[in-house]
């Protein structure tokens, strides 16, 4: 059998009981996919706490090979495949279930938080969200505005909310690997919620001009959420490209103009304070700016 | 300190081990809502698990008196607030965070899995989805439409898929009740993804006309979801009107018409089985019909 379960967004500890008492006495092998999203503790605190070995499988084990080996381990004994967040969270946690219904292997999910609800930690309301939409690094010739046309189309009426997930680039090999084939990757880069802004507000000002939104728009910042320091902090788009909420990862809600009353005062509750932002000029984004990108 | 704890979908065992201890560990006092949706197992439990007595409050305590009693306990001692599913699902609790806040009383959350996310379970991915609806039972007077307009608007253009969340009756005072102010409660009802298709084909049908859908819309029935027993079910609207699912809680997510490959797949995947209707004229809803309501 294949337990797919969810961790959780916080520490080894946001595991449920129920997958937790899974991994100990019954899986003989662990697998933990670590691309798609970041886990907030290390891998051999996984194996401390579970008392087992985890192996650490990244984006090419899950979409090759790595897989039909280790569905072929779960025809005859027990296998985790562990993921941050929730089990179905991305899309190849899907097609691990298909490919093991093909092979007819049972498999059971253990369900956990994710940001696409934890969201609601904001104060903002599930049901007020519209559609989920996904923001990408830009670069000087490549800026992709379709999450644009989603707000636009599906979010704008009915005043919804947006919650925009941030690109993370996690294991992303250099051009000099991408030239000799060596293993080199790219240090890892998360997306903060400055620079989330910042690309907003550059496609609605010089590309699309359709008011979807604009510098007034109220967002959300929400970061590390499910972890200790996890922090929502509320404010215009404009300042939001000046706030420094911490390290990663980050979320950013596009706040809908339909806002209940309750919605008000969890936003005026997590109102951006002086404290929040980085001293004008010493953003971390000077530099992307500088780089010609925007 | 209020420990605002989510419980997850299926027993007492997922919830996550951070909340656990907190639990066992800090609370002296654990309060249990138990109307927003339903535990799949008894309170009691719970009780032997945690090895504490569980209070379980109802509607009138969140919202009333009995929460500023908590809130001040929560001033000088942890206080354990449990939700079924995650600890944000429902208006109320972030009203009481509010509340907690105005007190000066600090909120610790334990997010868990929720409908919102776990529906993904029937491989229809998230962010593929747009605004969540809500579908009331509806009486031979009362049949509200206002999720039509909602999939009307926000998820028929880019051919999202809609979740339905379907009507639950608790604790719903009896007419004699009203009259004489006992305390008499109709018995629980949950809508099933059966009666949920007659409705929605009624206000296409019957009512609306503006085929936003229509017999032949592909729609994935969720029953129980996380616990043991979870199934997923998928078939057009017109069928599922003699699917059953078994015993509660149901969701219903209509399909949108842009369906990725992945998606495709794991919809035949869960393709209705003849098992799995009801034999004609054998549907429980026959009564509802019966009653005039539809």
């Amino acid at each position: 059998m294949l337990h797919l379960i969810g961790l959780g967004l916080g520490n080894e500890k946001d595991i449920t009981v129920n997958a937790l008492e899974a991994i100990r006495t019954k899986c003989a092998t662990i697998y933990l996919e670590n691309y798609t999203s970041i886990l907030c503790c290390s891998a051999e605190k996984l194996e401390e706490f579970y008392g087992k070995k985890v192996t650490v499988c990244d984006r090419a084990f899950v979409e090759s090979d790595g897989v039909d080996g280790m569905l072929t381990q779960a025809e005859k004994e027990d296998v985790a495949f562990l993921v941050v967040g929730d089990c179905f969270a991305a899309t190849t946690h899907s097609d691990l279930v298909l490919r093991a219904h093909e092979k007819n292997v049972k498999v059971k999910a253990y369900y956990n938080a994710s940001i696409m609800n934890a969201c609601a930690g904001s104060g903002l309301q599930l049901y007020n969200f519209g559609k989920t939409v996904s923001l990408c690094f830009f670069t000087p010739t490549w800026k992709p505005d379709s999450f644009y046309d989603s707000i636009k189309m599906n979010n704008l009426n009915g005043g919804l909310h947006t919650l925009v997930l941030l690109d993370i680039r996690v294991k992303e090999p250099t051009v000099e690997a991408l030239c000799t084939g060596k293993k080199i990757y790219e240090p890892p880069r998360f997306m903060s919620v400055s620079t989330a802004a910042r690309q907003m507000l550059y496609i609605e000002n010089e590309v699309r001009k359709e008011g979807v939104y604009n510098e007034d728009s109220m967002v959300v910042a929400t970061a590390r959420v499910g972890q200790e320091d996890e922090r929502f902090i509320s404010c215009t788009l404009k300042e939001m490209c000046r706030v420094n909420a911490g390290g990663p990862l980050h979320s950013l809600i596009l706040v809908g103009t339909k806002v209940h009353e309750l919605e008000e005062n969890m936003l005026k509750h997590y109102r951006a304070k002086p404290e929040d932002f980085y001293p004008e000029g010493e953003e971390p984004e000077s530099q992307y700016l500088e780089e010609g990108v925007l």
